[in-house]
């Protein structure tokens, strides 16, 4: 077999997430506890009554690529030409990381704290990844001088999600404008940015950056997963320079020929409704305005939460993220997703998602609390 | 940018049906004209309705796996745990490559006329190609000989697509037998059987080898989207030996994550209908003898049509079938596919589907006889 698949360990996350009982309270989850929108799906399945459920082309539905491109209207990548609508963001991601480097040659400097299947899908590929750790003593904010004296000779490509997951930090203004300053100043093949937009209709801060609007080397990753409650969909998309999209529809016609007739008639839906991609922002601010009060009253040193639908919280000096998560989710009965999975950088940390009510999420942050004095003790 | 995709070129089947007017007879497509059965898509709708559309495991829903398993029931392999649902057998076929051959030292044997991906699959793994070709001179029927004697030192797997996309060809119970004998009696390590059974619901012969109930290093990919007419859902699946699967769904959970949630609803409702995976196959037997009269009395040679939706017709001697697709469709308003997209051994062929109404084929036939017939004046 492939040794680079055996090689890929088993999912610790899926590890710990198995202990789960039903009493559980689940601050572990990485999607939505929102219903989808029926009308969406409604008008997906009138539109299966009236055309069935044929392939489309290997790009997406026109109409819809055109929707995606009109909706962000980036700069130089605003046409249906510049948009590959794929599989979830998942196999945006991985049909970037593919159609982008060269595993002859290039490398991808991953920014962490991040999601650990960035750093997978390019070993997969054989392709070398570098990362650059953000600074523990800036609450991981988004640094861009630490980013730019990262990046090596081979460095061909750099992967920032913001809002962040796991950290919840937003890439802003200044920083991401000083980024753009020194990969354009550059000399040689332009360094490409692949921002990964998922949390975007997550943003809590007032100054994000679009590296889209500002660069245009960028590559944007993003579904409807998180906007519209509809993981379970596997509807995403690549919006960039179509010299580079050109190439990334071949990859993911040999891949997975195209995304779900069904699924694209539901995104497209969405983005012919004005304001539904954003439908479930309102809910996400304030419920995070309601997470950020029960944070502030629990005593735990925890990140500013910019954007996503994540919070972290620091463990005690000395323990260790894994044995914290095991045992909460054991003895305390709260799922929580350890920090090093997120890179070496994060150890010590704990990732919350507060997409449950906030009752639980209180009771959650309490019990966390209280494993923390008691390690301390 | 990676150099494998780069390498990959424009498909020569989408530009020849992208000269298609809303005149042409259709003799190009390859996916069912017939409808999806309403039920199982209500089905389905009433399960989000229920449960939202939320992620599934990666390999896929725990019932839908049992379901798929318990279905074809092939020895060894007839658990939940030998199935990974994944995006369409096109997913299902890449994620089996990838995994299962070491692009360092092993070769894939392909045994053609093929579907063309297959092809480009392993290239853009890095993985080495040897094809085999079956002969005219018997109709392209597998020969299990042929297949046998072009397994070379690092041949790891050997594909098959039976009932065959382009051929209608099938394996049969004899020559079947005969392949697995050879293999079994082999000395070391096993080389693996990968029996592409996309047009499984469209065999009309009695002896149609299922390898997967006679030797145990048999990998199979389907899907629903030729059996149900469900194309555009994206549903497809591979069946093997657990420890073959337990790899596949790391590599398919790091490229898709996991199938549509929806569309695994719809797959279900099938798998526990009882008989509605073959829903369609007395449709296909009928238009299959309809199609048979038609060809019988056109004067064209054309291959025996024991399974999937396709007939195979010879163009006179000298004529490029790329040209004469061209010249099909441009001149006569048919659209047909050039033979040599399969492979070099079948230049000189087109590839019929009759999917369409059986006026429409009768006519497209009628034009192809009189281009023929013209050819050789």
């Amino acid at each position: 077999m492939n040794p680079r698949v055996l090689q890929i360990p088993g999912s610790l996350i899926r590890q710990i997430a198995a202990k789960r009982r039903p009493t559980s309270i689940n601050l572990g989850l990485g999607e939505p506890t929102l219903s989808p929108t029926r009308a969406h799906l409604d008008a997906a399945v009138d539109y299966v009554a009236r055309h069935g459920l044929r392939y489309s082309p290997n790009a997406g539905d026109p109409a819809l690529r055109d929707a995606i491109a009109g909706y962000y209207a980036y700069p130089e990548m605003d046409r249906g030409a510049n948009v590959c609508v794929t599989v979830g963001s998942q196999e945006a991601m991985y049909v970037t990381i593919k159609t982008l480097l060269d595993p002859a040659k290039d490398e991808l400097l991953v920014v962490e704290p991040a999601f650990p299947s960035y750093v997978k899908m390019a070993r997969l590929e054989g392709v070398d990844v570098r990362t650059v750790a953000m600074s523990d003593a800036k609450d991981f904010a988004f640094d861009a001088s630490r980013i730019a004296a990262a990046i090596g000779k081979r460095t061909r490509a750099v992967l920032i999600c913001s809002p962040c997951n796991p950290t919840g930090r937003i890439m802003r203004g200044q920083q991401g404008e000083l980024l753009v300053k020194v990969l354009s100043e550059r000399a040689g093949r332009p360094i490409w940015l692949i921002h990964d937009e998922i949390y975007r209709e997550q943003t809590f801060v007032d100054d994000a950056v679009e590296f889209a609007r500002i660069y245009p080397h960028t590559i944007v990753t993003n579904s409807v997963s998180k906007s519209n409650a509809l993981t379970g969909l596997r509807l995403g998309w690549i919006i960039g320079p179509q010299q580079f999209v050109d190439q990334a529809i071949k990859t993911h016609a040999w891949i997975t020929s195209c995304a779900d007739t069904f699924a694209q008639a539901v995104a497209l839906n969405i983005f012919q409704t004005p304001g539904a991609i954003a439908e479930h922002a309102e809910w996400y601010r304030r419920q995070r305005d309601g997470v950020r009060t029960i944070l502030d009253a629990g005593g735990l040193r925890a990140l500013p939460i910019d954007g996503s639908f994540y919070a972290c919280v620091q463990l005690p000096p000395g323990v260790v993220s894994v044995d914290a998560a095991v045992a909460l989710i054991e003895k305390s009965d709260v799922l929580t997703i350890p920090g090093s999975v997120f890179g070496t950088c994060f150890e010590g940390w704990l990732r919350l998602s507060w997409v449950a009510p906030l009752e639980q999420v209180h009771e959650g942050v309490a019990r966390i609390a209280e494993f923390c004095r008691i390690a301390t003790l």
